[in-house]
């Protein structure tokens, strides 16, 4: 062993993981963090990423990302997708089954690892926070930190959620983009468009798409939020009155859109791993009733993933976000921060100005962020003006990728295992 | 009136209709014939636009587009939708109903219409065709020229039709930004994603999709064509496989997949698990049935206008044909020439060039171009060399639209009513 070898051999390494629904831009925080952390190779080890998120780790089954060259680790930038994998996986709180937190203190000392970052939602930052206290207890040396990442926004204490902007670009362009479409087609077909985003249990998504709504007459017409109970006499009665006075009607609904008992209109009574209803299909429904009911032709879109890999109409803020947050996390690990999340702070609307900061993964930590009622105007069909304060600066820009041959060009990772 | 109206009210007018679904570039052909006739000003009068097609001429609702400025005239140039409104309206053959006919030409005789320019598909060259035979047969002089537009690519004697390409650069994005995601969700969660395109009748844009798949074991994995009938054993056995050996699966299917005694799928009258009827859109249907049997999670998406209205996402070369075809049209009428189609000639595969050329009106009347057997693999699940070679051309460059506020930056026009 050489001494830079001997010396590396001592160095912690870091465990670095995705979580939950990927993004467009998840990526790019993984391209910051192995970067960051090869500027610090005098601190900082290897950058281990777990194969499927936190699995990887429960498994033996890590990735040497020392293996990938400079430029690829650079192109993740641009590419969609979790490069490493990621998992729907939630641990058990330690006091009812410690095994898997004993598994991962593990294998965490095998690989020698003094920094954990898991990049994720709401479920992922509640698994970073028991990770934490479970090594506190044990008092197992572990640097915790938390990277938000989510299209759903619904994390708490930090300003929005790297993947959320560019999700609201692409829905919002494509609303807009389909409403030409639509208006074209209305004097002799089809009258009704609709199209379906996700967002179960929040309508950030559905607000988004509100963006494109700039002036009087804009589409969307309607938006079908998950937070107003759907009424079929109050929907029909305003797309009948946007079609005679407009011609057509473009339509944005939520995947998790419910009726006034509270149940969602798409339930196909499937639930994921945790737990969360499976939902898929609202916006044919919602179509199938407003043919029979007005006789219109309707078309609908789906977008489901598009939406969230849609990494060739990236907003810029988003992106350089995603790399902001990735960037800092491994700063807060070289400062001998702990227990925390990565956090976006506004300091200014318009011209956005934001910084990043710190918050404690315990306040994180499955607290959803709703939607704000007065993000939604009174009629229940559209966004306010304070939801447009909001929104519109974390569409701004756009991170297009590179093309060869006419595609956008994505890389795959080596992603060879580690060995100790 | 002065000398120089006087000599403009003699000059001869163009009617300019667009016709069929619209696609992300005809605005663009729009722009180019505007822009042509003007720099002809000494030759041609004014471009009448049909208000919804042909029906505008029929409803004596033309639309003068010379109250339109340069600028917005330019700016429809990265315009989805149909700028003037488009329509679906098939005219009876004459001899049957001359009717419609003789309003046609009263109306063309009111506005002073020497040139008619329709732009759109298979119908639209039927209908072109037909008002051109019928004005030889009573002796009204109209130049009748086509201008080709279809995303479904099957107008005969012309290389391809501008909408195409960007739907085809659109549809293959799209599955390899999918695909990204669901092969990072896999290990444990959704393993199986389906895109579903349109194409009716013929698999263009099905097979467009297949660009994507540039290597081994990428994405699209599995192809559904109209032309090859759906056989749910071999279906599922490659879907197995591919899991087993990549780990996910993506898959493109058109909406005009047919089971093997011809029928849609998605026509079927098929229920899911739960019992409830689908409401249209094969790929929910392809998502239960694989659910059913392999019990694998699959996401679905259907793109339906999005993939034809994404002018965000649109073809160079697309975008400069759908140019060309109407820069021509107003060349070819001031040679005098009329009862043809402007056409798209490949002088070369690799690199690409090619010219425009024009096809009498009567050789590409309803003559439906399908997509060749040797386009697809012999497994009936890809593309072929052969395809690959056509179809590459036609989805190189990004036409960009520009942005504003973090949205593309669409133009709606004044479309003020003609007045004589």
């Amino acid at each position: 062993m050489t001494k830079a070898e001997l010396n590396m051999s001592q160095l912690k390494n870091i465990f670095y993981a995705q979580s939950g629904g990927v993004t467009a831009v998840i990526n790019a925080t993984a391209s910051a963090v192995i970067a960051t952390a090869r500027l610090h190779s005098n601190k900082i080890g290897k950058v281990y990423a777990g194969r499927n998120g936190i699995t990887g780790a429960l498994n033996d089954d890590l990735i040497d990302t020392s293996f990938e060259s400079t430029e690829d680790i650079a192109a993740l930038k641009h590419t969609p997708g979790g490069a490493f994998g990621s998992c729907r996986y939630k641990l058990k709180h330690y006091e009812q089954d410690p095994s898997e937190y004993e598994r991962l203190i593990e294998i965490f000392k095998k690989y020698n690892i003094g920094y954990f970052f898991y990049n994720g939602g709401n479920d992922s930052q509640d698994t970073t926070n028991k990770i934490a206290e479970y090594c506190r207890k044990v008092n197992f040396p572990l640097q915790c930190i938390g990277i938000p990442k989510t299209i759903d926004n619904d994390l708490a204490h930090t300003d929005n959620c790297p993947g959320f902007g560019s999700v609201a670009k692409y829905v919002a362009t494509s609303i807009r983009e389909a409403s030409f479409d639509v208006a074209a087609m209305a004097a002799t077909s089809t009258k009704v468009f609709i199209m379906e985003v996700m967002g179960r249990h929040a309508g950030w998504i559905a607000a988004a798409a509100g963006l494109a709504a700039e002036k009087q007459g804009d589409a969307p017409h309607i938006i079908l939020f998950p937070e107003v109970p759907f009424s079929p006499e109050k929907f029909y009665q305003r797309v009948h009155e946007t079609v005679e006075k407009n011609g057509s009607c473009a339509i944005v609904v939520s995947e998790g859109l419910k009726n006034e008992a509270g149940r969602f209109l798409a339930d196909s009574g499937l639930e994921d791993a945790f737990g969360h209803h499976r939902l898929g299909g609202v916006a044919p429904l919602i179509a199938d009733l407003l043919s029979r009911l007005h006789g219109y032709k309707c078309h609908w879109a789906v977008l489901n993933y598009l939406q969230r890999s849609g990494r060739h109409l990236a907003s810029q803020t988003d992106f350089e976000q995603a790399y902001a947050t990735g960037k800092r996390a491994v700063e807060i690990a070289l400062e001998g921060k702990s227990d925390c999340m990565v956090s976006i702070i506004r300091e200014n609307d318009a011209p956005y100005r934001w910084s990043i900061g710190e918050v404690a993964l315990s306040d994180v930590a499955n607290n959803e962020k709703m939607l704000p009622r007065d993000f939604i105007s009174e009629d229940g069909f559209g966004i306010t003006h304070k939801a447009r304060t909001y929104l519109e600066p974390l569409i701004q820009g756009e991170a297009y990728p590179p093309y060869n041959n006419g595609l956008p060009d994505y890389i795959k990772l080596k992603n060879k295992k580690a060995t100790i």
